[in-house]
């Protein structure tokens, strides 16, 4: 059991394989290339567990992958499959005929195969349906019908159900009976005989209470549970705040339909703030460290062409000021900063804005408090920084007027980036649009443009002597 | 049960408040505020779960969440204490005394308190130090001595031990006497007269196998486990890959000192994601929205004051090209895009390293690949947009020279760009510090500099007429 452990980084996993074959680190990765030691390898990979199988596979090259990828035990392919990121599924899904994504689905959990659906072709997909039986085929259509974003779409049908009149005895050896219980159970679901649901039976209560006792005095009745259609970012938010392992999902008449576990809250935490920081830097998809480089080129492209389009437009304000550019050529190197200074502040507000309302903090009752706050703090700001920049732009300078026109210039554009940096994103809310996703670049073009406006406005007014 | 689940935001929350009191929205936070109602609101308060008036507390301003926690039932405050923002935690201490502090955190288990120590007084600490039994203050104690980042400053003692040599009819008596399990126990520990760890029976086991056999036969030996030393965010990963519910945590000679359970981890991942975010743009704490404007102004500082040190130095080039923007003063609307193009693409590449070092997917044996891969999209990238700008500036100054200059510049800092953002957060991370934190400030100015060093070099080589 040290073993697993220790393959906690990939380090340290390299360090485990190569103790094993007793061969240099470096010759490792070229051994698996060159299909030497074959059945070392296999050797290798039947001791791990599929999580660090699919690890491997995440952090070698495409074709070193494909190569290992060949390795693999079919009987583990499916659970692999749902292990790996998205974009390094899709390779592996590529170089998969029909009959092996056959084999390595029809294995898995009706709720395993919805996660899968997208990246499947067509004809497994009808293959793999017509293969199901009743139950697990109409619960599969399903759940591919809701939302993606919907409780849904995310529940696992790994549910064990009881009846409220029977006693604790009689549901322990239904239990002895049955074996094996569903990953991750931590209780039972208490229904009716149209499938209501009752209340839950958690195993805790099960063990501690005595076997004559009935299911319905030893329940509990007021539960957390969610509807089909509930968000399931806010499930998440709900399983953080409650501390919850596990929570029935019901239809709109509380029917019973489904389970939803931890383990997958804590793969949609993980992949919101992933896709979070990856959307703000204007990466659009989680991207395989080793897909082509076209490929990645073109993830990257949209952004890139939004941003010189607002460098373009916010620059086109310089042009207004050449006149008096060519006079004080110093304005040239200082208006970066005050432009920069005031996308910094932006991004500041901004992030604790679009922080706070994901956790649901702001409200229309606090909204006027937090935009006097951010705007003093702009003030403040400005009178600090605009002092030192005045003062910095005055020593290098010996202009006193310059450094009156820096410090003013980057007060007024604190302020611009503070409101900014404060509206934007709670527009973009109120509007029902991601407040995250590209904030920062129209703040970045909006503290730009208005900086070098305010800047060489302000020098042309002052500074510019008549001639 | 519904209730609950209404509670999830806060606008539905109050809405169910304003419900129940009959009265206009904004007139809550002022009945709140004036404390009219009084009773109504105990009421209210009583009805709520403690996470629920925690979420109530961290969005109230400063001077409203300290009208309401004075509402608060005194034995919730310590469950609401463990809950908030550590800022908020900040300000609700602040206005209690150690008489109020001690019940609040008397009734909390031996982890908790470790949680809230760092918040504490220390007379306060001193007193429940005293109020404790001998094992539980030995605990404490020895919680408190660990490394903040390491699995045993996280643990808790919730655990429940047996010996392999019962039988699960003897385990199941023990636990009907014992009564409540501690909250979260999914399993049991095994352990040996020295208290080593010998395996893990799960509930679902002890309730799905028959009464006469031993814990021996139905245990799990093949087990993750963590040690003292190890760290949390290591088993953060852990708990995500191999789907964990709870884990023991051992001393290097395997006795059981802990548990570690998923809440704790959960709050990791959400923790550890935030800070990143947060310190990416130079925010150094967890802020409390409502924190005073001076507190908030100072935590923002340090950032800003890099910025400005190094947004000075890379417009210093500028100062070098004077006499080339004199004469033509294009230039200085232009240069700004260059930069601007090179930060943002520098920063795609530089925030996917980081997520792929955190991850740990990143090794010595594909960094190779990786930098020439992360090059060839920069010279593609350089191409295909340098061909635009360079069109564009002719376009805009029907100058073929302009032209070729912005296209030059531009292909040259996606290249300078894409090494930069390759190189800072490996070389950070080699260097033993966190590649997330600083990288952005110093890539900015890499980009910053270079882009206008190239731009106006290139200008003054290609374009500077002599006279």
């Amino acid at each position: 059991m040290k073993e697993v452990v220790e393959l906690l980084n990939k380090h340290k996993l390299e360090e485990t394989i190569v103790k094993q074959q007793d061969m240099p680190e470096h010759a490792l990765v070229e051994s698996l290339m060159y299909k030497r030691h074959q059945e070392a390898i296999k050797t290798i990979l039947k001791g791990l567990h599929s999580a660090d199988i699919a690890y491997i596979l995440e952090s070698l090259p495409v074709d070193q992958r494909l190569s290992l990828w060949e390795f693999v035990e079919s009987a583990l392919d499916g659970q692999i499959l749902l292990d790996v990121s998205d974009a390094v599924r899709e390779t592996l899904i590529s170089c998969m005929d029909n009959n092996e994504l056959l084999t390595a689905t029809g294995q898995l959990d009706t709720d395993e195969i919805a996660d899968l659906a997208p990246d499947l072709p067509e004809e497994v997909m009808e293959e793999l349906l017509q293969n199901l039986n009743d139950q697990n085929r109409q619960r599969l259509q399903s759940v591919l019908a809701y939302d993606a974003d919907s409780v849904a779409a995310h529940m696992d049908f790994g549910m064990v159900t009881i009846r409220a009149d029977t006693s604790l005895g009689v549901v322990l050896r239904y239990l002895r009976q049955r074996g094996e219980l569903p990953e991750h159970t931590d209780k039972l679901f208490v229904v009716d005989e149209y499938n209501v649901l009752q209340g839950v039976l958690s195993l805790k209560r099960l063990v501690t209470n005595n076997a004559e006792q009935s299911v319905a005095s030893v329940m509990a009745r007021d539960i957390v549970f969610f509807r089909v259609n509930d968000d399931v970012e806010e499930a998440a938010r709900a399983f953080e705040r409650y501390d919850l392992l596990s929570a029935p999902v019901v239809d709109e008449q509380n029917h019973l339909q489904g389970r939803l576990g931890i383990d997958v809250i804590v793969d949609i935490i993980r992949k919101k703030s992933d896709e979070e920081r990856l959307s703000e830097a204007g990466l659009r998809d989680d991207e395989d460290l080793f897909s082509s480089v076209w490929k990645s080129a073109r993830n990257r492209w949209l952004w890139l062409a939004i941003n010189l389009i607002t460098a373009f437009v916010s620059t086109r304000v310089i042009e207004l000021f050449d006149d008096v550019i060519v006079k004080i050529v110093a304005l040239a190197s200082l208006m970066p900063i005050i432009a920069g200074i005031g996308g910094n502040t932006g991004n500041q507000t901004s992030i604790l804005i679009v922080r706070s309302l994901a956790l649901g903090i702001i409200n229309s009752t606090n909204t006027t408090r937090l935009i006097i706050k951010e705007v003093v703090i702009g003030l403040l700001n400005g009178i600090v920084w605009g002092g030192v920049l005045g003062l910095m732009a005055y020593l290098l300078y010996h202009s006193p007027g310059l450094g009156m026109v820096m410090a003013g210039a980057t007060l007024l554009n604190l302020l611009v980036a503070a409101i900014m940096g404060l509206s934007i994103p709670l527009i973009r809310h109120r509007m029902g649009l991601d407040p995250a996703i590209g904030t920062s670049v129209l703040l970045t073009a909006m503290t730009d443009g208005m900086g070098f406006f305010i800047f060489l406005g302000l020098a042309k007014l002052f500074l510019d002597t008549p001639h």
